[in-house]
């Protein structure tokens, strides 16, 4: 890690009613809401032209934490150790996380979504809209990501 | 923006040759190399299995000026003034950049990548591997959008 530090405020958080506990395995259907600062509303005039964004937040429960190098995916011991950076674990040097999210309604300054894997109350760093450029038509991902989801592959996660 | 801040150190940084005027015009295939700090090599071990990484990194470079909330997409005033959060524009809250980029190789704690749109010298706070989850089948967006492809809509972007 270099010495230099960079900062931010952040944008917005997050809101919903499902207890910590229970994101992880909900989190593919989660709905919930990400409010910005009321001044911000401005900055979301169009985001409703897109079907998907990116949500980018502040995992503030993990920071300071300490960092691993490897994890086992998911925590599951039975999936290769492999660099913290080559999984989605949230256990990172940074703990920012990012999701692509169905964009279900804006209302002012505040959006509701599909996917946010996110606890309530995390902070909200940036929201992008996901464009064609985001789509890589065929990804290569490892074997064990194919496990994780049950072995079914590709076409099984259409 | 919310009063409370939160801070990040840089995990590595962007590597290449191309003057910084001459990165918007080459983004689409400017190769360049994200250098990691040495000591974090092994958190990319097993990366080598994807196809596609997401890098996120700081702007370095427009931290701290202002922030706009509205912007023509590309600075192109004939295009709709749009909220810059419904944009990909690099003058937002925080200057974190996002790109979808194809991992060519990696050695050690460096990754070689194409479609990298940073300028050389960019501080790198995260890499995440791209997944199937992260691929959207069709996602909808603006008509600026397409028109700013010139006009040729979903298949040209293949």
């Amino acid at each position: 890690m270099q010495e230099r530090q960079f900062s931010f405020h952040p944008i917005g958080h997050v809101e919903h009613a499902v207890p910590d506990d229970e994101v992880p395995r909900r989190r593919r259907d989660l709905v919930c809401d990400v409010v910005l600062a009321p001044e911000l509303a401005p900055a979301l005039d169009g985001i409703e032209d897109y079907s998907h964004i990116f949500v980018l937040f502040w995992m503030h429960r993990l920071a300071g934490g300490p960092c691993r190098l490897r994890v086992h995916p998911r925590g599951r011991e039975d999936l290769p150790l492999t660099g913290v950076l080559a999984t989605r674990s949230p256990h990172r040097p940074n703990p920012v996380g990012l999701a692509v999210c169905e964009l279900l309604e804006r209302r002012d300054y505040r959006l509701t979504v599909r996917r946010l894997d996110a606890f309530n109350g995390t902070p909200v760093i940036d929201i992008k809209p996901y464009d064609l450029y985001d789509r890589v038509e065929r990804p290569r991902v490892p074997e064990w990501w194919l496990q994780r989801s049950g072995g079914k592959g590709f076409s099984a996660l259409e």
